[in-house]
């Protein structure tokens, strides 16, 4: 039976991933962006993400430090979406034969400039041989008990928010497999939110989760993992003008981008009405794009006040 | 310029590694079995390993069950060697669109037989999609701060010993290899130490590290390590009858795959002569096979007599 038979990678996971943890220590296992792990006054968070050339990235396309920065900057956003912290980092590469020492030493310059920004150490890792290029980052991180955020708190009455602009990856990467010129920056180098800021939305919000497989994906996640309903007000996902101009250029709809693209790397959140005006005093890059309902309600997207069914997130196997 | 034209993934490493980790927490970053990290009361330890299909496993040869086992085995290893217990791994797998989904369950039914076995729970990690299957296991572990055992800490006289038997990895795959029939075990399952032994031996070595390249390999690692040289006995390496017999089969020494082969698990340490009773009393499935020396005095195999130098260990853009 192959993987597509039963419905893609995320039905695989929830076969091999079936059992319930059975551990005191363990606060949440499989089921979020990261594993939260009981530690002293504060919790322990780690990640991880491995990265397939011709699948995550295109050494045609990106520079080698700009896989560096991506493979980076994927797991830091997981960090970050938690509320969290990032602090140590464990690389793993397999390599080619034919892999040359400046590709590699390329791809850890990119791994240490993201590594900077965010205040992450490189620690070790294990490099080995295979037929295609193949990265796996995994990434430790420390939250305060009580600034944790998870998707699975979000609560009837909250507003949906995202930070910063979404699509600008997938609009990219449309440029590049259409062969046209355009603005390629959002999907070359995508940038994670600073742990600073997650750390103030944190405070805020009920829920949070970051956008690595787009807006549609990441609040069904919310609505799974919340046992809640949601609204996505199609009109006010936040776009940049480089976004709707490269959308025009291939004659796709840039929101579509936002909510079935992806590694856009933004937060969304769900926060309180009551407690909007007192994130924004502290931060602000941030748009209202809708709201969570009840359960019964479903979840679906308000477009031209007619109600739409989202489309899934993207699958590996589909 | 090619990997192996720079002299191979451990040159490699240290140039992609060459700066020094400066970080307060961090007690041991590159350049030991785990890294090791400041946490409270006790040191947290990480480790990661890949394992790239053909190179790693051969599910021609082993059952995906074994594929799951070993790979939890190789990296709980790296944890015993440090003298710790491990606790939380966190898997990420690139699959291909032929990967039948049995595979993925038969994998993980091995890395659940392993994990009960060294008390490790499996609490996440990442599913891609390329055009080989790669495996990578990032496991952490605790261990006491007095207790953690390095590479880097053996002294001129120590006595070299390793637990178990040596080259039983390497005479199965040279069975597999050659379409013999033979012993194959040691090398489809092998078994990392357990915790409580690797503590145990910790409380009167000075260093230790696992056999994951060869005897010859791990030594020189302590060597390299502690700046000392060695004196490995040539006839005082531990091999079971099935690997004598193996490697009568094949025709070749079976010294050499204790020596140049790899993946036993076993664990190499050094410990004063005058604390090897003591440890006898409460542990003995270890030989002596050598003594630290004199960084002067090198790094040589006394073999009939006459030293002989140690090649390199195994290189996989060699």
């Amino acid at each position: 039976m192959k993987i597509k038979d039963i419905g893609g990678e995320f039905e695989l996971i929830k076969r091999i991933t079936g059992k319930a943890v059975n551990d005191k220590n363990v606060i949440k296992g499989i089921g979020d962006d990261c594993a939260v792990i009981y530690n002293g006054n504060k919790y322990l968070l780690v990640t991880t993400d491995m990265m397939v050339e011709n699948d995550h990235f295109n050494l045609k396309w990106q520079t080698p430090q700009q896989v560096g920065m991506k493979l980076m900057e994927a797991n830091v956003s997981d960090i970050v979406s938690m509320g969290g912290k990032p602090t140590y980092a464990f690389i793993s590469m397999s390599l080619t034969k034919e892999t040359s020492v400046e590709l590699i030493e390329g791809i850890y310059e990119g791994l240490h400039i993201s590594a900077k920004i965010h205040k992450v150490i490189i620690l070790g890792g294990d490099t080995t041989h295979g037929t295609e290029h193949v990265f796996n980052l995994t990434l430790l991180g420390e939250v305060d008990k009580s600034l944790v955020k998870y998707r699975s708190c979000a609560r009837e009455g909250d507003i949906i928010c995202v930070t910063g602009k979404l699509g600008g990856s997938t609009a990219g990467l449309k440029l590049l497999l259409n062969n046209k010129d355009g603005y390629l920056l959002d999907h070359l180098e995508p940038k994670s939110r600073l742990a600073s800021e997650g750390e103030i939305i944190s405070r805020y919000a009920n829920s949070m989760i970051d956008v690595s497989d787009g807006l549609g994906s990441e609040v069904r996640h919310i609505c799974e993992e919340s046992n809640v309903g949601a609204r996505i007000d199609y009109d006010k996902i936040p776009l940049s003008d480089e976004t709707i101009k490269s959308a025009e250029i291939v004659g796709e709809n840039p929101e579509d981008f936002a909510l079935y693209g992806g590694e856009d790397f933004e937060l969304v959140f769900t926060i309180p009405q009551n407690k909007i005006n007192f994130l924004k005093k502290e931060f602000n890059e941030f748009s209202i794009v809708g709201e969570i309902l009840d359960s019964n309600k479903g979840f679906f997207i308000l477009k031209n006040n007619k109600k739409v069914v989202p489309k899934s997130g993207y699958n590996h196997f589909g």
